[in-house]
């Protein structure tokens, strides 16, 4: 019984919550930006979309908490992470209290599509974004926090190169542009964008290859 | 005895964590950027610096706790506030894993500063961020906190108007122009910021009094 009195003592000094870690998984793919989702099979939401999210263990950092999340609904390591925002409505979640740290991973199709042009996930789907962002499709306060990320991303593409994370480490100017236009969520001028990124990026001596275009240049990040 | 063990069942279910709100309180004095920090009279870090910090209620959204720790901690009300990085290091508190979000709050020194040129908090004092950021004098992960409002400062004053937070509402270009060269961590040419913000601000029909300098047109945000 002292021990359990202890415990309540413990409890009453501080409140403890559960925190989830939810991770918004974007890439570009047939022109658009597509974030991972999975349909929900159960209450509360069945039916809609949400996020891959785990909760965070007390002997586990947010970052690592965020590397697990990806590794354990993906199987995908070794991506571009970033922290995004921290959601904390009191009513997110109707079964308990849970906060949110959501953090964004940007990758390239490449790695989530195989040869035949098919997911390689399994259950869960690749999905326009800007479909999901602010849609009750999504469950929970998902929905809100894809327009969240679309304001991130505006605001990122601008001042950082994360549109580098969206393209394959060889890539063409056209596909580089498609991918700060996704992010910006606008479209900009072929001569305006070639002289921005003009210094961050070095050609290769290599071309596309393929049937339906003409070759393209292959450029790196510097 | 069955209500202790259905409580375990919860707790197992999912880790629950204490959440920590500590937020960096700046103002513009004196020709630098400063920050609201009490020293520690107890153990750990005695006689270190500490944010303004409270613990996150289960009740209670992370909004509405980021204003309970500027009301309780300083008695301020209205604040410009925004959310800036949640930190979540395992080992960031030695007394029991904490994550901390923090939000950073921006006022003018005229809120602060009675007539007298004293400043309004008590036990608390206002210090130079650039002599605190990263360093050793702030306890716990505090002094990185700081380094990455820095961080978060320069990103943001470069793509949006939070300079203005730190001015009264009625402002000399000069010190409008000091706000933004303290945000981003370096002097502008006088001209090109003037063309910059021309858009943003209007003139009124005043000018400052004081005898150390000759009288300065008075502007307000449009």
């Amino acid at each position: 019984m002292i021990i359990f009195y202890w415990r309540r003592l413990q409890h009453m000094k501080n409140d403890k919550i559960t925190i989830s870690m939810d991770t918004v998984i974007c890439t570009m793919y047939d022109d658009s930006l597509k974030v991972v989702v999975r349909k929900r099979s159960k209450a509360p939401y069945a039916g809609r979309y949400e996020l891959p999210g785990i909760y965070l263990k007390t002997d586990e950092s947010i970052k690592e908490g965020s590397k697990r999340c990806v590794r354990e609904t993906t199987g995908i390591k070794n991506v571009y992470m970033e922290q995004m925002h921290t959601f904390g409505e009191v009513k997110r979640d109707t079964r308990e209290r849970t906060v949110s740290i959501v953090y964004v991973a940007m990758l390239p199709a490449s790695q989530l599509i195989d040869e035949y042009g098919d997911f390689i996930l399994g259950d869960a789907e690749l999905i326009d974004i800007q479909e999901l962002a602010g849609s009750k499709k999504m469950a929970f306060d998902h929905g809100k926090i894809l327009s969240k990320t679309l304001e991130w991303f505006a605001f990122k593409a601008q001042t950082s190169e994360i549109a580098f994370n969206l393209v394959d480490e060889e890539f063409t100017l056209p596909d580089l542009q498609k991918a700060y236009e996704l992010l910006l969520g606008k479209k900009l001028f072929k001569s305006n964008f070639r002289n921005k990124i003009k210094n961050l990026v070095e050609e290769t001596d290599y071309m596309t290859v393929g049937a339906a275009h003409r070759p393209s240049r292959l450029y790196t990040k510097v």
